[in-house]
């Protein structure tokens, strides 16, 4: 066969046939769009796709394969601080499915519909209220303008009782390497009435392995939605120390366990909390954070050593119910949660106008606009707030369009993400936080940590690497932060639950039957290794060592 | 290669090389006691091995593939009216894994346990038991000896708020037919810490692939378990309509839905709750049982023409939040819910005593005994009673052991099941019956029904067709009705969620892409076909009818 050079020419020939010139893209400027990345290591494409419906990506796989060119698909390629919209090596087409955007079924009756990868969530959200379905979307806090399919097949969560996204998914349509489509659960048989409200099918379940996964393009998925809850109460709760959320884990631990937290409950530093609100002081010019600067504006902000939030549905004795419970288990801490509703906040902005543009008022309405974009996440309204961590030490603070237009990669803020999982307990979340911490002092970094019970049983940590990365130096620290971090957690057995592109090489430093097993599945459906080639595929016995 | 014969004789001389000739059967009670079913089709097998623990296992696998000889490995065999402990097909060798009784980790901080093939429902219940650990069980109504990971690889349902129970398995260690050996989700990394409280791990999710499978022999599982309930509340109500059951539930499925109703409902018919307390009156020399029979039996025994059960878990405000909330969906229905606890029970049980040996004492004393079995097991204490129904025209009727040694397969019972799914509604329900009840007219049986939410939107049916197996004319009947009732339900787009051997190669009546893809990866990790040929293998686009 001819050279990689002449066979992609070829392809992309045969591409503009069957999609249009409009929807294959090679100038500059395009490639350098889709190269930009909250990260240091962007893979610079050498095309790009833009199908617009399942046949066309049938169509664009099978040119792939007659020419082995290696696709990458994407569905918004908002997979901020995991890579981005960059393929995990450069040189591979990327077959962006975001003019994909069809909401194929909706059902109000039985709760779901399904959705191809261009669903954002604001789009499915405002599809929810046009249409007075009386079901609320899980959102994530990534704002609106990602793609519900990406986040879900890379086993992403959300905060609310529908939060573990993947338990949520009902039948998937998937196209192979060689144009093969699959329907699974029961959605292959042409009559089958229970295909969206029945995931398992008959067989094989084998949707988990279209997820983190280079086994195939999903091009749609039935999803289940979450019924509006007639009584619906934020909570918080302030621990001062830095020790005693240990005791809060092991105190919520059995709520979650036995279905009185039904949603995702998150725990969060003081950095955390404290880079929400604002960016880092620029008139200082070290790094990390002074410890004194940390503490007085932490202080002065009114942000505890932790924070745990969280929210509560169900009918208003339900709601009750899990209030009483949650007053119970923290009380023997001597802490106690504040339950805040939307009377409380509308009270809250009312006084934050009368105190107008005085430091309080001010205080108090940022305040509000947060707890605000928190209501909304928790009925199914995504907010791009939370992104704001991500602008720590971008150069320039927050944009003019935050929170609406937030997007990380093109705002050029350097950030990595860590995302540990660990068991629930007390004693888990100190051990991570005391291997994370002297690595964060070492680099030079601020420590952002939030534990979200992911499960019943189960803390995902999301570790926040945020950096300048208009500064070579600080660029450089943050990389070797990262792989100082991934190395270490690696080491104690803390697993990440999903991972950047920089570390999809070394996940299988044993060389274990797990990854053999999945390396038999991959030659299996895609001999030729032509979608997504090194995503979620180590070489086996890869050194422990991540690529730097 | 030499002939099948040679080769089985190669290999069963190897096995009691590794195995120890205890291990290895092949007399002929032995044989017949493995083809013992309630199906009409038993396979006869050629040998049965005895693996004591996973090492064994794969060396029964590699001496299997040196002389190409097909294994069927199976838990402990109790797949009543679904085929049994019977291969598919015939000669094949039977892997026993009920040897394999090991509790292999238990942790009562993060409520799971790790198990072996062979514990059994009666076995963990008492592990803990006694080992005093805040948790149930969820029991399905097999009983005592039946083993948990081979119901949860059959994808079976229990009743409680963990009856889902694919859902709560964490971490599987399967044995490929080459021997290798491969750990799901986090358990492949040595010293990962979430393993069992992290079902997903990292990459491809594949644990489903092992579910209604023929890809691997599980040798091990994590389970999650339930926290124990400070308060449970069973209900009953009863619907005195055949058409009134529409409505409940349709009333029933918002609490379904929004999580107020958290356990397994069910709603069984009349002769399905009656075939629970008696077998067929044999003085009736037709069937199925005349109307007026049906009807004045069911009125004697106070049974409505629908009855609808549950239990409710929580603290003792949640469980009052949601009684009030079943009285509220049920009240415009004018139906009332009963709810029913120990106490009341215990009231009953005292009452049935005083009343002694006369009609009235008898009757409570049944009804008594039924309703400590039904507590008992949805606190995780399983029991036989629930396969009374396998028995309904068992020549003989119960056994003196029953219900402690309940085993409708060594019994010589008559029982085959059909499974459909359906969407959450009643009018599914209405449209599932009106397809089943002319054809168990045409052949003469009772219909006994249940309709199970399975899921928060889904109905599971269970459809018995109960035989008399020392009845040649009857048997016949039994395979004409259930490949009738088959059929009709796939035409109808109403799919199993799990099929008896005779229906394994129905599955695939238009070679879909699915099965392509099944297959695919059964020749990537099974090229030569060695583990358990036909177990959900069917060929492409065969014929609609099933085989008969």
């Amino acid at each position: 066969m001819s050279s990689v050079p002449e066979r992609l020419a070829a392809a992309l020939a045969e591409w503009r046939v069957v999609l249009g010139d409009a929807q294959v893209r090679s100038d500059p400027a395009t490639l350098d769009a889709y190269a930009s990345s909250t990260a240091l290591w962007p893979a610079r494409p050498s095309a790009i796709l833009l199908p617009q419906n399942r046949g066309q990506v049938v169509d664009v796989v099978r040119v792939a394969a007659r020419y082995r060119t290696a696709l990458y698909p994407l569905s918004t390629g908002r997979n901020w601080g995991y890579g981005d919209a960059c393929a995990v090596l450069p040189g591979q087409v990327i077959v962006d499915l975001s003019g994909m955007r069809g909401i194929l079924e909706a059902n109000a009756e039985l709760g779901y519909v399904v959705i191809e990868p261009g669903v954002t969530q604001g789009q499915l959200s405002q599809f929810l209220a046009e249409h007075h379905f009386p079901y609320w979307l899980d959102c994530t806090g990534a704002g609106p303008d990602t793609s519900l399919v990406g986040n879900i097949l890379e086993r992403g969560f959300g905060h609310s009782p529908y939060g573990n996204r993947v338990q949520h998914v009902c039948g998937m349509e998937v196209v192979l390497a060689d144009g093969d489509v699959v329907g699974t659960g029961y959605t292959h048989y042409p009559d089958a009435r229970a295909a969206r409200v029945f995931p398992y099918g008959l067989g094989p379940w084998i949707d988990g392995l279209f997820t983190q996964s280079s086994l195939g393009i999903v091009t749609s998925l039935g999803l289940w939605l979450m019924p509006q809850s007639a009584a619906l109460s934020h909570f918080l709760c302030n621990v001062p120390s830095q020790d005693g959320v240990a005791a809060v884990v092991d105190a919520l631990r059995p709520l979650r366990m036995d279905g009185t937290l039904r949603s995702v409950i998150h725990i969060g530093n003081d950095l955390r909390v404290l880079s929400g609100g604002m960016t880092y002081p620029r008139d200082i010019v070290t790094r990390p954070l002074p410890e004194q600067t940390r503490v007085a504006l932490c202080q002065a902000a009114g942000i505890a050593a932790w924070t745990v939030s969280g929210a509560l549905y169900g009918s208003t004795r339900q709601v009750a119910a899990a209030r009483h419970a949650l007053r119970q288990a923290l009380a023997p801490l001597k802490l106690a949660p504040r339950f805040i509703d939307e009377r409380q906040l509308a009270l809250a902005g009312t006084m934050a106008r009368l105190l107008g543009t005085t430091a309080a008022g001010r205080k108090l309405a940022a305040r509000v606009a947060l707890g605000r974009s928190l209501f909304n996440m928790n009925r199914g309204r995504p907010d791009g707030r939370f992104l704001a961590g991500a602008y720590w030490r971008r150069q320039g603070g927050l944009p003019p369009d935050f929170p609406a237009g937030a997007d990380p990669a093109r705002d050029n803020c350097g950030l990595l993400w860590l995302s540990p999982v660990l068991p629930m307990r007390g004693a888990d979340l100190q051990a991570v936080m005391a291997l994370a911490a002297p690595l964060y002092v070492r680099h030079g970094f601020d420590l952002f940590a939030t534990f979200s019970m992911i499960t019943e049983r189960a803390l995902g940590g999301v570790l926040t690497v945020a950096y300048d990365k208009a500064d070579a130096r600080e660029s450089a620290d943050a990389q070797a932060c990262y792989h100082a971090l991934f190395d270490t957690l690696m080491v104690a057995g803390y697993l990440p639950y999903r991972v950047g592109l920089q570390s999809m090489a070394a996940l299988d430093p044993a060389g274990d039957g797990f990854w053999r097993t999945v390396r038999r599945i991959k030659v299996a459906l895609d001999p030729h290794g032509l979608i997504a080639p090194g995503r979620y595929q180590p070489p086996s016995g890869a050194n422990r060592q991540s690529a730097s």
